[in-house]
């Protein structure tokens, strides 16, 4: 099933810069085996902030929960979930 | 380049069913011609609501527009555009 | 799956009385049908609003917007939808 | 009689790790012990947040001020209350 | 146990004189039987608005739902409920 | 003249906890005084906040702000006044 | 003693062009007369908006109710009111 | 002086059609002659909304009101004003 | 020109006293120059708030930016501004 | 392509002063290559507050992406971007 996820990140201004571009460099990582593994299926960066939007498809709303709360980022990010299902006008077969 | 659109339907209660329906139709072809020349690349129903998030790829912002604009219930909607561009952490080549 | 729904009722003031009543018997009677198959798990009136929680558990988010987009009050009412899972310090075996 | 309670937990990112997991311990078993008495009736995590939807069923307002503002992450979490009463579409007989 | 209500009117101007005289007229008997009652026990205008702040004491929830729901202009307010209890520098004795 | 101030409390995390525990004593025994006086008419606390509704019978607005800037906890409050004048509906005599 | 109030006028476009008329001449009459007694101290429109801020100077809250409410445009208005008193930097002796 | 404008159309749906269209017109004429002038310095459309962000260069803030005031479609609008300055980065030089 | 000018004041609780005392009295020495010199023409309390509401009578939207910009508060104040004007019901001659 | 992008600056009031002001003299002087350039074509303070409003005419969503996020105060902002294409009144030719 389909979820929209946006996700913005806040980090304390005061936090040490090391320990932000390790979190940065494990939360790519694990994006990016994410998106290989088809879990996540789109990411894009909302022009002029530090957020994206991004699709992700998985077997259940527990699954979510538990990528979305062991991104690294996770403490770090307000994240806004919503449930998608097919639209009566997509001509995409088989989907959701 | 991509944009992300949020489209509420407010139909007001006292319309003409008819002409609703038509209206429908008229925009459900509409979509769908759109979607399969490529211009609006995803469309999904938001749970619950009658609302769709949808990913647009387009020549232009006025191109956007254009196509928005003249939709058949655009006179009934509320849109929100988000310009989208491309996340460091994406996988997808070449995309926007 | 489980879903927190809050669904509030704007019915306009100029609505024909028997249309609304008849609107509102059907709705008490497919909720309640929904009810008893166990998808709709719990419904409950805020105190002062014409608005319900409810709590469903569905095989889908498709199946959840199919039931909600059914419901003759649908057309009437402003829903939220929050997807649910299952929390770490909960005592419930198997939910979820 | 019962409660909607909405729980927001926000802790500072520069406290210390041990007070921290130590407060959630805590929080763990006053929250299991409340369920088992059957006041805490349902606990779920709203998927991508570090947010709980609880139901609460007590005998008093006071009663239910009393065991919020005694949990270990009080000082911690937004909390919103909603006093629920039951729905004329509701099947459940002898509840609230 | 008391509540604390806020009430707002809202009645649409094309309303008919009469039939809105003859609801705020049934509207004042029911609130006054009911402060002579001791369940509304208070009523204040809010200064250059249409709403009012109210406090209210009742055996239960379900019971300020019943009073709120059957007034005359409830179909026409918009209410805001807050649970109260007792303050800890309050110097009320017996109260809540 | 009488106000319905509803009062939240923001104390920082970090605060030394024996100032802290003085102000609340400090505050505490000022709304205590200030209850006997007749100055503050009603304390009640929020349900599952740490925020008060309060209704204060004062000679003047200069009054109601030199008594809530007076306050220990002051510094750390989001305060919201509104005036509030007699209800068409109140039973009460010769009030505000 | 002062208040600080601004009003919003919201008209229905379908009212009948002459009855509006009649009202905003009844409503500037009236706004002078009060004007004039020394009541409503300053009125002013806000730039590109059919709103004005004000400052009325009267004995209790009672009378500024009593003057909104009594305004032929009052039920259409939507108005928010803020209690004034002197500033510790202001240097106009002997008010408020 | 400069002004940022930001203008909202919402006509109702059951306006007569050869009105609008007269309005939108004149409207069109209007803002023309003052861009003509020099007074309306631009005019943008925002992507997928029927609002419009304008700048305009003014005698005086009486003078802006006057021009937005008298725009045919001014009672179908929701306007924001914000006042302009030079920022201390502009490389605009006698500007403002 | 006149502006209407809110003024929120908000000084993180661990700044040093006497650096903050120093500000206020600053504040307070140009605030009163600025009246005594006609440019800020009122300052007002709102009750139970840090906030001040006051009309400034300036030559320019740069000259208004200009003093708030050098208030000694500046870094500490969350400002909003609306451009007045005159209305057609006020009875001052020649003001605006 | 134009973009209508709101920055409004957030330092930390225990920032280093001269960390501070080397951002803001990097951050002018990109900002005026930029405007030389043609990228940042217009830039404004909004009066009152430490936020500009700036039009960019770019290549690309992805470009104004890149230049707004290594602005050197970037991580300090708070951006909103419009997109925005001409309006069917503007006499401007060629443009969008």
């Amino acid at each position: 099933m389909l979820f929209h996820v946006e996700m913005t990140v806040k980090i304390p201004h005061d936090s040490d810069v090391n320990f932000v571009n390790e979190l940065k460099a494990k939360e790519k990582a694990m994006s990016q085996d994410l998106q290989r593994s088809g879990k996540w299926v789109d990411i894009w960066r909302i022009v002029g902030k530090y957020s994206n939007i991004s699709i992700f498809n998985v077997e259940s709303p527990a699954e979510l929960h538990d990528i979305l709360s062991n991104l690294p980022l996770f403490p770090f990010m307000e994240i806004e979930v919503k449930s998608l299902c097919k639209h009566y006008s997509s001509i995409k077969e088989g989907q959701l």
